[in-house]
């Protein structure tokens, strides 16, 4: 039981800090990406490539560094919720902010966009959140979408999960999830969601501008969600087990996609 | 309170760790493998339709059960590294055991089934592990094939993650990895790596006996096993993103397989 509690506190820790870039990746693409970094701790005789080229344009983008002893770092990540994991470098960052989807949508119109965007129906694993976001800027989507109740928002743990891909595609937060899906069709958008009874993917036209929604990880896309969308997709099950990892499943269909504009064309 | 945990202490002493399956479809999944079940721990008041059905599996199958108090199924599942989420039922059976790659490929070629292997170069994150299994059962690979040495094995984790599909599909473990490349080969069978330098992977054809070589998280796929390979397959980045989380790139690669041999009929 004590196991249980104490890791319930180290989630709620994980929930506060959501200003914390652990590891090479997560902050090269902090600093690549804009976004306000507020100061970088190096590990003392590091001097690979990799981190020489992280300091490099941690300097040249004017940014207050520190270089500090293997066991300072450890000490932030710890305290901060992290597995102490940080490769050398960390990074403190302003928190992951959300981008407002009508801002988004105003700006694809404007640039006569295909748009994409992939709708998340409740999604409580933040490995799942965070693989889903870093497969939404590999396939080239233009937002993700999540709802405000029932679902984990952009913590630090999905941001390193992500790959730092939650600096790079807008991330939006609504309140009614059907409300969304309505608003995107004026559009002009599709909405597809994933469903194990649907039909095979392979035979549904995706080419267009499109909505791709995704559920929960055990109880799929809602009802009242399901209800509003144009098509139901499947993707083909030949084994045993009766469904895909959530982030696997978006992957797939996402590809589907990619694969079907570029063939279309 | 104390009898309680007394009781949950010494249920959890009885079960070793790699033989635990937690949760509902985990359970059921371990049930209906055919495997060894040696008991399943039911929470007390618990009466919805899963678990009745659960139950009844149990019943007919002639595996011993227990009805206990919720504390006590907590007290098993932390005990062995899990998360405290059985959901209401732990079954307890057999160590997942590997499968022989060269049974297998003898029943592929007695069978002329169109060989479909998954070989995993060094998967460190039992979670991506336990959701290419997953994946590999639901794409109709007929096999999952992961070095000896630094990668995870088949641990409970990695089992939950596969939301049982390890009971469903052939996992092998191998000393060498090239040497198993070249033995597929001589079945018939061409090497596809995945490889972010690669073809795109619509543009290569995919049709035939295929192994498909994924990478650990960091590195990709090491160079010796990538020189063995008849083909490097990328999946198109259109975003800033370097690369897809492990499991999903997986999930892509083997879903172009399942589309090119559809379409290929």
């Amino acid at each position: 039981m004590k196991d249980l509690r104490s890791s319930a506190d180290s989630e709620a820790e994980a929930v506060r800090d959501e200003c914390l870039a652990e590891g090479r990746n997560p902050v090269r693409e902090a600093i690549n990406s804009g976004r306000t970094v507020e100061r970088v701790y190096f590990q003392e005789g590091l001097r690979d490539e990799t981190i020489s080229s992280i300091r490099e344009r941690t300097v040249k983008r004017g940014i207050p560094f520190r270089t500090v002893p293997r066991q300072v770092l450890d000490g932030i990540s710890v305290k901060h919720g992290g597995q102490g994991d940080h490769q050398g470098v960390i990074a403190i960052v302003s928190e992951y902010s959300y981008a407002d989807l009508d801002d988004v949508m105003i700006r694809l119109d404007r640039e006569d966009k295909e748009a994409f965007i992939i709708i998340l129906d409740g999604i409580v694993d933040p490995h799942n959140l965070g693989a889903i976001i870093r497969t939404a800027d590999c396939c080239g989507a233009d937002a993700v979408v999540i709802p405000k109740d029932r679902a984990v928002p952009l913590t630090s743990t999905v941001g390193r999960a992500s790959a730092g891909a939650v600096n790079h595609i807008p991330v939006c937060k609504v309140t009614n999830l059907s409300q969304t899906i309505e608003k995107l069709k004026k559009h002009g958008l599709w909405a597809v969601c994933a469903d194990m009874d649907g039909t095979p993917m392979y035979d549904l036209n995706l080419t267009g501008k499109i909505a791709l929604v995704i559920g929960n990880e055990g109880k799929g896309v809602s009802r009242l969600v399901s209800e509003k969308c144009d098509m139901k997709a499947s993707v083909p099950l030949l084994g045993r087990t009766e469904s895909l990892n959530a982030s696997v499943a978006c992957g797939v269909l996402s590809y589907e996609i990619v694969r079907q504009r570029r063939a279309g064309k």
